[in-house]
């Protein structure tokens, strides 16, 4: 069913990453660049993006405005983020038209122009995104939920801090630059219709020879975990629970994997059926897998009424910690169905494979066919699974919740 | 470069609209039922929303529970919506799963069971869904703009209100679904890997004897339009400003489309760059085309901080006024550019596809094929969206606004 995949490893470290698809007529590109805001320094959280929101006002020949300009003009549809471990930008067009949006790609990554006539511009978008947040309290509760469950600085959110962002000048933002856009820990992923020995030759021209420089270790502070609220006047509470789990490149991942699709994937699942269909707690309901190369997290969220937020908490909490006791049969078999159709759907979109394999390679140090996951999938047993949950039971749950008042905390929870 | 389309109707009304694309694996349907909001009675409002989400909850031979587990069990990804004209249901699978799928869905839209048992679940979840945009001001902003700028009832909002829910009875929703769903006005779009006349006569099976009923005709009272503010504790401010366009079916409507691109398609399109690049005033800015059959309109939105929502709203204004003022040649070539690659990743997904064609036909009694809306594109030229904006200039703004002050309103934009 599915393409195969190309690689190369380029003398400088970069990799290339790529799954030709004749059948499409569009090509999508995903580059992931290892300035996560991991690497900001303490006192300038937020830097890496202030640095990614700068790459895009100006590099090699062309101004901010150009820039834009000539990316419209070639129909790139873009898109950029900065996640803890990289600064990543994607785009997808037509297959004819993938060369020039590299070239143009190969020049942020490269010689950005970092331009100080724009830094005040930069810097009011990126205050704006952080304080968005504040009015957006399901994302504002799942942040604090992911900075507070994960070891520092790995739960740091990308969007920093406003003092931070106020105090960021464009030394430190060069210096940001500098220091973490390069090629070694750099990865591009494509996919559609590109002819491989083409592809690897454009991107040799364009980026084999960018210099290589250190790269840097992480230095990790324990976990915060335990149960926080956040007063939030509202007649709504978000809620939101995590506990650890074992990383993507675990050998034992996809069993991981199945255990929060019985959880929360499709409307069958547990989370679905007993939190929002049986007792129409709430709106809105799920738990998904995240994870970092060397730890993984399990992330729920549930939006509810003030006066339901209790009970929610307790149902979902219960859901939770009964997972432990094991799944059935015929709940893996529903999931294996849903996610064999969504493999098929996810290999039609150039877009969402050019981020997979490049997500394989940085976690995996190879990426996966379509068809090794579907098999992967398919292996995966209900005593498989369970034996898994034996070893791995949901507990030590981090607990973040914000809305008028504080919950109570059942027992042995955290 | 795009599949022909077949369409069928059926004697007792129902349209069937299909583009088969043999290079897929799934297929796609969008099943549009005519039970918009806009026939919720006057002190019903949201009972549309309601019968949607009771008639998931079984159908036919099948109980709630079942009716999600055969629908997981055949890996479909679906979703409900109920807009002012349609309760749409929208599902994608694996091709070979499609005509299962099609068989549960004719029960839900022909024999669903409206169970008195799951009536106040399925009441908490449409309350909680109301409740929960209470907490998120930019969705609420926009839903008051089209409530105000929309004559009654084409603006109103599809999750209803707080009292009309709590009051609505099983009795309300049966003769909600006896009256609103039947084949009449019913439309169902296929896209994938179909062939059409074994679909047709599937469908035929399935609904060619579903007896049909009367058409309701609508009352239309005056919009309300004008300035209104809503006070809510933030540091931010939402902007809605809304104004009056042709509706799709007009022989005008790509020249209005061309004029909305060149002010909001894009990176490089007018809003984003004057408001948001070179200013830094917000967050999020941007401007749709909206229609219902016989109006259209444009929606736009702009996130900002409090203390730069009275600049941000005047720019903003002033780019919409602008706009009468002509868009020049470049501006389109770049839209031509973005628009064409898009087709191309729409021609792509089966769902897309799928939702499109019976979009088309509910407003022109017809579904393009993407060639000929790539066709209708590459004719435009600035000349002739000038000539249609010289007749139809943005005036006669609808505004509202979320957050803590109100704004003052530049002379003569109301």
């Amino acid at each position: 069913m599915t393409a195969p995949i190309h690689s190369h490893i380029f003398p400088n470290g970069l990799v290339l990453v790529a799954e030709p698809r004749p059948s499409l007529k569009s090509a999508a590109f995903t580059f992931l660049a290892p300035a996560g805001c991991v690497h900001d320094p303490a006192d300038r959280s937020g830097l890496s993006g202030f640095t990614c929101e700068m790459t895009l006002r100006g590099a090699g020949s062309r101004d901010s405005r150009q820039f834009i300009l000539d990316l419209d003009n070639l129909g790139v549809e873009r898109s950029e983020s900065v996640s803890y471990a990289h600064t990543s930008y994607s785009g997808a067009t037509l297959a004819e038209n993938l060369p020039a949006a590299l070239l143009i790609y190969a020049d942020v990554l490269r010689n950005a122009h970092l331009p100080e006539d724009q830094l005040e511009a930069g810097r009011l978008g990126m205050l704006q995104e952080l304080h968005a947040v504040e009015d957006e309290p399901a994302q504002k509760v799942m942040l604090e939920l992911r900075r507070r469950h994960y070891p520092m600085p790995w739960g740091r959110p990308a969007q920093g801090e406003e003092k931070a962002l106020q105090d960021a000048n464009l030394g430190d933002i060069r210096e940001y630059y500098r220091r973490h856009f390069q090629p070694k820990g750099s990865i591009l992923g494509v996919s559609g219709r590109v002819d491989w020995e083409s592809l690897k030759d454009l991107v040799g021209r364009l980026l084999g020879d960018w210099t290589p420089g250190a790269t840097e270790s992480i230095e990790e502070q324990p976990a915060v975990g335990n149960y926080k609220h956040f007063p939030y006047e509202s007649n709504q509470t978000q809620i939101g629970i995590a506990y650890s789990s074992i990383p993507y490149r675990h050998p034992d991942y996809f069993q991981a994997w199945g255990a929060v699709g019985v959880l929360s994937g499709g409307m069958s699942a547990r989370l679905f059926t007993e939190v929002r269909e049986r007792r129409g707690l709430c709106y809105s309901v799920f738990a998904m897998y995240h994870t970092l190369r060397h730890i993984g997290g399990i992330f729920c969220y549930a939006g509810t009424s003030a006066d339901r937020a209790q009970e929610t908490l307790n149902v979902t909490l219960g859901e939770l910690v009964r997972l432990a006791e094991g799944v059935e049969d015929h709940e893996l078999d529903r999931l294996k169905a849903r996610i064999k159709s969504s493999l098929v759907m996810q290999q039609e979109s150039s877009s969402a494979r050019s981020s997979s394999v490049a997500f394989d390679w940085y976690h995996l140090g190879r990426s996966r066919t379509l068809d090794e996951v579907e098999q992967l999938i398919d292996a995966l047993s209900a005593r498989g699974i369970n034996a898994y949950l034996k070893e791995h039971p949901p507990q030590d749950f981090t607990v973040v919740t914000l809305g008028p008042h504080q919950l109570e905390m059942p027992d042995g929870v955290l």
